[in-house]
């Protein structure tokens, strides 16, 4: 092999370094998903304030923690929360246990697939659903349930898995996050157990870190004295509204530095984060986008479809409170990461 | 200064061999203040057991959990637990707010440090002392109380903070776990917001590693608008006996995979520990040594003081299922980090 000349040496490490300065130059956008903008420089300057020494808002690492709801902020909630889709799907398969299903409501509804009377259920018909479908039985068992269905169920608009139908700019934020020494929870209205079945492989987030609404559950033995939990209909955390803060304190005991959410039902849980003061941020996401995902809800024109709603108020109450509301369609270049 | 012959600097180099060897074996005893023994040896194999990729029954890290016991495990509970003193000390300092307590039980025999009185308390005596000293008053306000008394309470036998109180054993047996990708909960009794107020300088433990007795908060607003939550007087988490297991459920979603107790009120949390399959750890602290701390309660031939206690059943449960006893007298050489 010819020597290689001194010149030919330096020109060869000068391209290098280019390469990798490029490469690193790549590396050093965070948030690649996001368009410039608004959004995307808050929570820049957000890790910025909290996490540089000589910042006046500057937060020690111990006390970094953000928090994420799920349903509609972080994974797609849309026509209906996936974890309604689950209590159906047990329905149908837990029919031929009871008969009676066939002329009792809600449960007559659900499988007929009648989903005008699905859409108009009362929370009363929905606590029925989810003390036949997610109590009585132990947690083994339950979390079991849940890994089958995650694992075989999808998406009819997509024909993917639920678990697919993430949000790619809010893992990389969960990312940079975590990167600059943050802690990231969950904090979601739906049942805690169900999403602690998934939260480490799509979110990287640890069962631990996720709050949610729970069951009490009873302790007892099973035939070989063996300590079991059965799961039980009374409901020791409704994680929404003022339960998100109540609940945050009782897994944190403390404030959050930063909060996401979505609608009526994260209100509370952003005011809290607020109230510790500091440089905190607080960010709804608005569902803009029909085209690339759903437009839904009165802060985007249209009308409410459910409790947890983007409403009028609560987008007056970002404005006089500051937050900042994420326009899916202006402000994230991707949403899924599997268009990349 | 003169140059140092070759085998000058080929000594020198052997020497701080040598020193660097002496000191990697002091260290290589990850618990000094433990007696060889049966209980030292035990949590020497688990961690192997567990950690060890060649092992049968090893854990990868992010299932690797170990939840204490406070009150009696990791610190002195005799002979009346210090939450209780704090709530003795806080009855007393709001006594001028409330005359009628001088002529009321169970206020009255605090404030006239009846010790015989207080000794036969009813668990409804301890909930009205509990309601008046522990509810009422904002997360904020309630947690300055706990800082301010902790700063200045001492204990009358070794004039010394109860925070200093603390096994040394049990502190190294925690670093150890730590040390080898485990993390440590503490799973108490004991009132959740007090315990978090100290966990992370006495312990090593965050404020979210620590799960306990809590009372339902409710969210509301001060003048301001700002988002607070008070302490109302309903018990959320009953965290004692049948309601350790349920709640280390509700935080971790998981089994641990060793628990530290010393009484009947840590029995489930042991069985739901060795439920979880493995190689788990299971261990007892049992009270007897008078000389240097405490002997009390049946396992030490002395006659129960409290509720939970480690009594002769739980001695017989021990044997059967195989826990470790942990036996002071014996097993521990040095009690306190203070006594080196």
């Amino acid at each position: 092999m010819k020597k290689k000349s001194v010149a030919a040496r330096i020109s060869t490490l000068l391209l290098l370094s280019l390469v990798v300065s490029l490469s690193l130059g790549a590396q050093n956008d965070p948030l690649p998903a996001w368009n410039d903008g608004k959004a995307k420089q808050a929570i820049v300057n957000f890790v910025h304030a909290t996490t540089d020494r000589s910042s006046p808002n500057y937060v020690p690492p111990e006390k970094r923690f953000a928090v994420f709801d799920q349903d509609g902020t972080i994974w797609v909630e849309h026509p209906m929360y996936t974890q309604m889709l689950f209590a159906f799907d047990r329905v149908r398969e837990l029919a031929a246990q009871h008969p009676e299903w066939k002329t009792t409501e809600p449960f007559q509804s659900v499988l007929a697939r009648n989903q005008a009377a699905m859409e108009k259920f009362t929370s009363k018909d929905f606590e029925a659903i989810f003390t036949a479908t997610h109590t009585g039985m132990t947690t083994q068992a339950f979390e079991a349930m849940c890994d089958d269905w995650l694992a075989t169920a999808t998406d009819p608009r997509w024909h993917r898995p639920y678990t697919e139908l993430v949000y790619e700019p809010m893992l990389e934020t969960m990312q940079y996050l975590r990167a600059n020494g943050y802690k990231t929870y969950i904090v979601t209205g739906g049942g805690q157990d169900f999403v602690r079945e998934y939260s480490q492989r799509v979110y990287g987030i640890a069962p631990q870190e996720v709050v949610g609404s729970a069951v009490q559950t009873e302790y007892t033995y099973d035939k070989d004295g063996q300590g079991i939990l059965l799961r039980t209909p009374k409901v020791l955390l409704d994680n929404n509204f003022a339960g998100k803060a109540e609940d945050i304190y009782l897994f944190l005991g403390r404030h959050p530095q930063a909060a996401f959410g979505n609608s009526t039902g994260d209100r509370q849980m952003l005011e809290y984060t607020q109230a510790g003061g500091g440089a905190p941020l607080m960010m709804l996401v608005l569902h803009d986008d029909a085209e690339r995902e759903y437009a839904y809800g009165p802060a985007a024109g249209l009308p409410a479809t459910r409790i947890g709603e983007f409403t009028e108020a609560l987008y007056d109450e970002a404005k006089s409170r500051g937050w900042i509301v994420i326009s899916i369609k202006n402000d994230w270049k991707r949403i899924f990461v599997w268009e990349k």
